[in-house]
């Protein structure tokens, strides 16, 4: 038997080396890598390449992509499992963003934030810098004690999943003999709510992001170039009101101003099946749904649902939410302009069978219906020439790997709410689909929030149930002792 | 006679001095005074001062308000006739502007512009720092030779027009002994197109300018406080989609998307009466419809109008435009949020007799009965507790101040086209209406152009019939001599 099945051995080790692993995770973070703005990415792939040899990878190596690259590492134990671990290294722009608890996210600090003795609050802390070093510090640490882990590891870490890993489907199709012997993947992330709850997601949904924007110049009315004086209003059309009615004529149900009145929008959507409906029943009592519209700050949902309506609703449904909107004068006071063009980015969330390409063509073909053919629909096309999106992921519950998981949970003391699938997107279906088709579980205790907001924090000391740094390290070390077992003994 | 009868004397005095009157321009444009920033106006007003006891003026002060100063100015010659003058000191917002012919807009150059050897390019350059210099200079050079001038003046300059001069009125209002004497108003500007051609326009369109802001927190649904995660948007209404779900209420015409269907938005508008489709009809002949819009870079007017239906559209339609419209996030890439606000500027010109306060209640009732009640409609009270805005202004053909405008114009050997209005807004109201009811031209040889917009210039040495600075500043000698003449013969 390994040292590592020893749980108190484990666990001393993972404490005598907490300050350390702490620091890991504030490093991790000083070095910001915002794929949006290409910031830091190269660097981040090269601190990332050195954890990799860290722990122990004896294989490394900066894959070049399209886009950003992706890393890659190899820890060979000579297991009979091999587990392919997929990790993001890039995090959300903080571009107008007003952060309280530090001054630069970049640069992170250790603060009290109650009930929590201390937090790590930095851009990526939670999502997913801290997580992702969460589990490097324990692959380490396990190393340390025996040389070797109870499965092996193969590393895929993106630098473009806050843009929609628009090149990591093409990077898993290019390498997909580099992952043959691999039998699932995990992903590390911080899955404890603030009271303790853990959520287990078996997939997500996809996402599909595109701006129209509408201009004089391809309308052939309107001010061409730049913005006019806007006393010629009568006799000069305005790019900006027509993006206006164009949009308005995409949510136009006199009834229900929520529906998408684009034609074909809803035609792919799959209802939940019966085992979904008895996942989301159970679900729906275990869910607080007061907790959560406090913590958005927001104080009705729509059509005021609640319990499983609200939950099939959140997961079954697809939106088409604005983004964002800008067009001419936006400054303090007013100016007298009539401007040249008006810019929306929309955001489609993708329900199976959706698919982005669809959603296009149903985008595209509503606008010209609707006589808007003028306005242009901007949509960057991936590796394969398709609308830019990432697909929804599906994972069978009976799967070995979210066998393991909740084993795991359970042998923790933990009961998680499971989810067929979750209401956010994470690029799993570059894993799930075809060629590698492999199961998926996103794991780990611990907690953070505020992911893409002012203020992200990770937390470092955990408090009740909600475990800290090294409650999460532990956690990951577990798991993959679970998933050797349920892999070798099926 | 005076000396300054003598046409020759007075050109020659003002060319040797023109050196020194292109470089007092410079200095006026290199003071910013951007109102709707509060930036260096107070310093542009003690200038403004300055150069009012430069010319002669025996009394000045700068007069406080509850906004920007005014500065009031007289110089009493001992003339029958006192004329009143109206200046602006204060310029537009240059922030997000791209300009190309100087690296800062405050600091002015004097460039080549084919067909001109010489222009100065700055903010305020025609707008009106310019030919506000240049009546100035043409005053200063007055006094040199005669030490008076033909009439009095009394000079009322404001520092808030680019912000509809929302204490202009209240300052008149308050003052008006100080003007009791005076017979006309003038506003010196530079009155030529880039071909020469003259303009005189009697009277202008008034504005009304507001915001509109759809939140989370007065609607009662959607996110409060700040963006949220977009994956919540099945359940979470967004106050974007609502704004422009408000707007296009707005214009809804099926046939003609450019007509504002509010309830009552065109109740008061008067149609041009006999005299004014005269003048349309003589004028239509003379304006160069297609210029326009090359200068304007616009493909096609609304309807592909011209002649006098283009023209009497331009000047007798009010409008609702869009200034400017911004919500959640818009820089690069994507983001996924949901965001708690949005916010679009408007702006409507007015016509006879439109009122800005029957406006905000049209378009506050027409919010009210869609069901967007909560939609704030900002907008700033003037001193007497009323919607901001700027009247529109009429001033009788027969009066004598336009005739000596189009008697010095002919002198001058032009032939003015005169509009009944302009399209665009100034602050004539002021004037025009009680207690001081006083007829208004505003007047001008020389030729500018980009008011508003990057690269704003203003002609200092002329080309065929564009006078430069010395023929502007020529131009308001005589002008003051044939007011003398109207006033004192009539």
């Amino acid at each position: 038997m390994a040292q590592a099945e020893n749980p108190d051995l484990v666990e001393r080790a993972i404490n005598e080396r907490l300050d350390e692993h702490i620091e890991n995770v504030l490093k991790l973070i000083r070095q910001p890598s915002i794929a949006a703005e290409n910031r830091g990415i190269e660097e981040c792939a090269k601190l990332v390449r050195n954890l990799f040899k860290w722990v122990g990878c004896t294989t490394t190596e900066i894959f070049r992509t399209p886009g950003m690259p992706v890393v890659y590492g190899h820890l060979d134990c000579g297991a009979k499992t091999t587990i392919l671990v997929y990790l993001m290294y890039d995090v959300k722009q903080v571009e107008g963003q007003h952060w309280t608890l530090v001054k630069d996210p970049f640069e992170p600090r250790v603060v009290e934030m109650p009930p929590f003795r201390r937090v790590i609050v930095g851009r990526g802390a939670v999502n997913s810098k801290g997580p992702m070093m969460a589990f490097l510090n324990a692959i380490r640490t396990l190393m340390d004690i025996d040389g070797r882990l109870p499965v092996n590891l193969k590393f895929v870490a993106e630098g473009e999943e806050e843009i929609s890993s628009p090149h990591l489907y093409g990077f898993i199709v290019e390498h997909k003999e580099l992952f043959r012997d691999a039998r699932a993947v995990i992903m590390p992330l911080a899955s404890q709510n603030i009271k303790g709850e853990v959520s287990l997601h078996l997939g997500c949904k996809g996402v599909y992001e595109l701006e129209l924007e509408c201009s004089g110049e391809s309308w052939g009315h309107g001010p061409t170039k730049d913005e006019i004086h806007s006393s010629y209003a009568p006799l000069v059309e305005s790019p900006v009101w027509r993006l206006v009615n164009a949009l308005a004529t995409m949510k136009a149900d006199p009834v229900d101003p929520e529906l998408v009145t684009v034609k074909g929008f809803y035609d792919d959507i799959r209802a939940p099946g019966q085992n979904d409906r008895a996942l989301l029943e159970t679900l729906a009592k275990r869910v607080d749904f007061d907790s959560i519209k406090n913590s958005l700050g927001v104080k009705r949902f729509y059509n005021d649902l609640s319990g499983t309506k609200a939950l099939e609703r959140l997961l079954y449904t697809p939106t088409l939410n604005i983004q964002g909107i800008k067009a001419g004068y936006t400054g303090p006071s007013f100016m007298t302009i009539l401007p040249s063009r008006a810019k929306v980015k929309l955001e489609v969330r993708l329900v199976p069978e959706m698919s982005a390409e669809r959603v296009n063509r149903a985008l595209t073909e509503h606008l010209r219906s609707r006589g808007f053919g003028d306005i242009r629909v901007i949509a960057t096309d991936d590796d394969f020439g398709r609308a830019v999106g990432e697909k929804w992921a599906i994972t069978d519950p009976a799967s070995p790997c979210v066998q393991a998981a909740v084993t795991t949970y359970k042998e923790l003391g933990y009961d998680p709410e499971i989810w067929p699938r979750m209401a956010g997107t994470a690029p799993l279906h570059a894993f799930t689909n075809p060629p590698l088709g492999l199961p998926l579980v996103i794991f780990g205790l611990g907690h953070g929030a505020k992911a893409h907001a002012p203020d992200e924090y990770y937390v470092v000391e955990g408090s009740g149930p909600v475990k800290g740094l090294a409650g999460a390290e532990y956690s990951y070390v577990r798991l993959l002792m679970n998933l050797a077992r349920a892999y070798e003994n099926p």
